[in-house]
């Protein structure tokens, strides 16, 4: 059974096919520049799965947002002019094909579960680390979808009601500190304040165009200052997977992302710091805290297993009375 | 088939005999004072479970504190002499019974989505604000464990760095601010600053000794300053469960504990803060925030359903590789 998955990302998409009986296998791949508005992202995602081969059995969709149990996308922050686009409903209707459309974080925790970082376990939580951050829990064996298919968005839970305001409007949620975007933030703040110069060298000399992979590259040349920035960022990450530990108890915690370039730099103090702050860590067993192992492929396999998952389904929970 | 479900707090044991085809239906009731000691509880809950009645066809357990997946307490930081107790192995020993053994807060929300306000839902959080805070998770109708049986300890989840030390040893923690304790805090704070003059005349005159249920009985009694602190503690709690339906978008959210008394006074405000605060508050469905109905044998309804089911259980999931 040949399934076609589609990983949506703020510049392009990402396409597979893939046999679902050997999932590592990709039998054909490609990749477009994302387009404007939800008909035009139709369009593209229909002529990438022609260019993929002989029609599949099934396409699955991941797109950054909020996606329904419809599969209908509510809002995309990183796409433009996508709001309310009933994306598996025209997929479907313009294929002829199944089709499931979901969350590319939850994708992306399927792909690592089926034959990365998480196979084998039940109770895995992946935690996307990028611009902002996204999450696929999956317990007992199954993705976390909650009653709207809107789980998993840890990025906005609130650690400091005093910190830096958040585009969504909410001040110090998770995201502003323990991503891509916070580690900026932390850069900047140390070499305004006349600290990092490894890495304002390394920028061209201006404070205020310090970025994270400046830090990281200079970190890696062994410079101290660097590596504390580092540890900060590290600290915030081990706070808030502390605090879904707490509430979710996984078997084990995979980071994907961009900032898993670092991985190296970061989760020694990651884990340290975790420990430290999850729940009665002395009487649990560790919890072991992972760079994700599919790459940039991970969410577009999740989502063709998803699709030919589906197909299986004997049917689905209600949530309402 | 009877089942008998055993419900342990600090101070007493409730336990309830109930036919589990009509669970709302209690056969026999009894307490008892809580004993120190793990053989203690242990004698304790025999004696309780057999003046219930004739025995049972399965004996359920909810204890306050970390329960594994195989029934033993880790720790209960609110009973005595309670470490590393393996409950369920001791009970079905001894009493030649199915025992089932878990954290107090799971057996209430399954009490509580059997007959209660959460009856229906297949997606409910069921939290209880006490001394301090438990949760149940309901996902796809089933209870969320997690990989150990920790699942659902939102109580420790840091949502303030900065916040004020907490008996576990972080700073911060949502129980510091959303529970009884955080009522009686933030309403010493508001004393010693020289409000609340009306539960301070409650409390005899002495601000250190104002606690949660002066300050209700005179928000009860029109009184705005008091109003304004319970105003406080409804934007804490807001904000942790913000937090929770980001990652978990359940279908409604049951609260209860001893916290639900003052619902009236509460729940408004939370409702309203809880709107601006959870992610894309505008774009998803109104999660409705409601008081618990089952009361005090919420909990041991549901100890006693969970120890019927699990006698129905095919299999467990298993969640090491």
């Amino acid at each position: 059974m040949i399934s076609v998955g589609l990983d949506v990302g703020g510049t392009k998409v990402l396409g597979v096919a893939i046999d679902v009986r050997a999932p590592q296998t990709i039998v054909a791949e490609g990749r477009v520049p994302t387009p404007e508005g939800g008909e035009g992202l139709v369009d593209t995602l229909l002529e990438l799965t022609r260019s993929l081969g002989p029609t599949p059995h099934a396409i699955g969709v991941g797109v950054p947002g909020l996606v329904d149990r419809a599969g209908t996308l509510h809002m995309g922050p990183h796409l433009r002019r996508m709001h309310e686009v009933p994306l598996a409903r025209l997929l479907a209707e313009r294929s002829g094909l199944p089709t499931v459309v979901d969350n590319d974080a939850n994708c992306h925790a399927v792909g690592e579960q089926a034959g990365g970082a998480a196979a084998g376990y039940a109770d895995a939580l992946v935690v996307t680390l990028g611009t902002g951050i996204g999450a696929g829990i999956i317990t007992s064996g199954v993705l976390l979808r909650g009653a709207n298919g809107f789980a998993g968005e840890p990025g906005h839970m609130i650690v400091d009601p005093n910190g830096p305001p958040c585009p969504c409007g909410k001040r110090g949620c998770w995201e502003r500190f323990a991503s891509g975007t916070g580690l900026g933030r932390l850069a900047r703040d140390a070499a305004s304040g006349g600290r990092l110069e490894a890495a304002v060298a390394l920028a061209g000399g201006d404070p205020e165009a310090v970025r994270g992979e400046h830090v990281t590259a200079s970190a890696r040349a062994g410079d101290p200052e660097s590596q504390a920035v580092l540890d900060s960022l590290a600290g915030w990450i081990a706070l808030g997977l502390a605090n879904l530990v707490n509430v979710l108890d996984p078997a084990v915690i995979v980071i994907g992302g961009g900032l898993v370039e670092a991985a190296d730099l970061l989760l020694p103090e990651v884990r340290a710091r975790f420990a430290a702050l999850v729940m009665a860590g002395e009487r649990r067993p560790i919890v072991p805290i992972v760079p994700a192992e599919l790459g940039e492929r991970a969410g577009a396999i999740g989502a063709a297993l998803l699709a030919a998952s589906r197909q299986e389904e004997p049917g689905r929970a209600h949530s309402s009375r």
